[in-house]
């Protein structure tokens, strides 16, 4: 900006009202400045102004790989809220891909230090993750879409969907149609969601319970019909899954009447399959996750723990046949 | 860092040194001017190292909104693709969403001026669309997933997927299997896609084409469903259609065995219901995309009009009841 006031022999003074304050320049001198200014190629960049303000107005978000696109479009539709939430206050979501947590976190403190976001939201969390604890060693605000499973506490806020109530409701309303051997088809333990969900499920099912009828299987629409034709094998009239993934392998085993499947997610393909399912409020968590961030952002204090209900899609009257 | 120098008693240069070139400097004198540096609070941050580039390692890309989830889903999947390649050369993805094609417009404009991204992909390219021309003249480097439908050339580069061709064979299938009356389930011509893939139909169809069995929708399942109904009405005994949430319409309406069904676009939920379809290599546009937005950020003169084909998927053998 020196060279260029010397160039016009104008003051520097004279240059930087001619970018914010325009009205104070000599139309003339202005017209001047401005095409100075565009032939020097000088121009009021972001990086300009992230040197004197230091924020980059952007959150950083993983993006995991789409294993199945049903119920992996949990975390896409999230990625969709969030951008929208952001953008209402002048904040653009910058994705990455990341091979596992470790290098999630170096990237996202990376960014941080190299003033490429100011903030970061985590998702996925599972029994024993050590992000939370590692970016706020680091000083990089965050918040995340699940619950420190396994522990007491967490060292950033985190916000999380009662998935066990929702489990227990819509297992509850089976039992309430006078199913008495309902199913369960559900995740390894080790999973806290998958976990949490079957807590509700074995809930409603109280004394009934079966563990023969409890079924575990990884998250993908083959395991869940062949989980189906196990059930059937053993008596069960209706089936509890853990997610639309399971529950639409379950319909598609033929063995079940819609109305006695039940999954988790309310994806699309529930909703177009007119299946039964649980819905989490991702807009609301969108919402809270954004401005909890922007409170650590401004140094305020944030929320610190969030737990939404869930609410029971029921488009088919469960019935028994 | 004049202040900082004047402070610590050395040059602006031995400070630029032991940031750049620490091995220039006296041990010494580089440890009292790292302390220094640290004491300052001066980092060099990527806002410093823009300034001076004038690279922000960044593409901006439109987020559009879920509307179904299950077609939309193609959009998310090329997000992912685009991602992991963009990585793979040091290049984050910004997304952000926009009410209209002005508003992405503006966005990226002013996120290329203000060094937030270098380049920019567009995708969902319709009919009229003036985005390529807007962003080529200012300035933008950019590359659109789609063609310049209604047009002879494109301001800017374009790759796409012979929907055409793909509709034609899957639709050649069944006629092979000897289904006489095939119904299309479709959308308005005014969609360049749209028309592209019922043209392939058309093609295959031949002088058996009955504009009665034409028919045209909003893209959801409801509609798909309708559609079934009055096609079934009419004596088609099979139903091509423009996407596989159309097809999931179909398939829900229960008067169509699987096999004389056939979607597009290979969404999840087709590979979860073992559903004919037509597949688009999403990784490989992906990958052509950020090279050629690459060679145009490196100023190399890229690729300009590129067809890949479609891949038809076909999971039940077609046959005619």
């Amino acid at each position: 900006m020196t060279s260029l006031a010397r160039d016009l022999g104008v003051s520097r003074q004279t240059i930087s009202n001619a970018i914010n304050n325009p009205h104070r320049v000599h139309p003339e001198t202005l017209e001047r400045v401005l095409d100075g200014i565009r032939r020097s190629g000088y121009v009021t960049s972001r990086a300009g102004r992230q040197l004197r303000t230091r924020k980059a107005d952007a959150i950083g978000f993983r993006l995991y790989p789409t294993y199945d696109g049903i119920n992996g479009n949990i975390l896409d539709r999230f990625l969709h809220s969030i951008t929208l939430e952001a953008e209402k206050f002048g904040y653009s979501i910058v994705i990455f891909s990341a091979d596992n947590d470790d290098r999630e976190v170096e990237h996202l403190v990376a960014m941080k230090n190299s003033g490429a976001i100011d903030a970061a939201i985590l998702a996925a969390s599972s029994v024993g993750d050590a992000r939370p604890d590692e970016l706020f060693d680091k000083g990089v605000p965050a918040i995340v879409f699940g619950r420190p499973w396994g522990r007491e506490t967490s060292s950033i806020p985190w916000i999380d969907v009662d998935g066990r109530a929702g489990t227990r409701e819509v297992t509850k309303l089976l039992r309430d149609a006078h199913h008495q051997k309902i199913g369960w088809i559900g995740w390894s333990p080790e999973h806290g969601v998958g976990a949490d969900r079957r807590s509700g499920y074995e809930d409603a099912m109280g004394d009934s319970l079966d563990s023969d009828l409890c079924l575990l299987c990884p998250d993908d629409t083959a395991a869940g019909r062949d989980a189906a034709h196990v059930l059937y094998g053993r008596g069960a009239t209706a089936v509890v899954c853990a997610s639309d993934t399971l529950a639409l392998g379950a319909v598609s085993s033929g063995l079940y009447d819609i109305s006695s499947i039940v999954g988790f997610d309310d994806t699309p393909v529930a909703q177009a399959l007119r299946l039964n399912s649980v819905a989490q409020p991702i807009d609301d968590i969108a919402r809270h996750c954004i401005k909890q961030l922007l409170k650590q952002v401004n140094e305020e204090e944030p929320i610190r723990e969030t737990l939404l209900p869930a609410t029971a899609q029921i488009r088919q009257k469960v019935i028994k046949l």
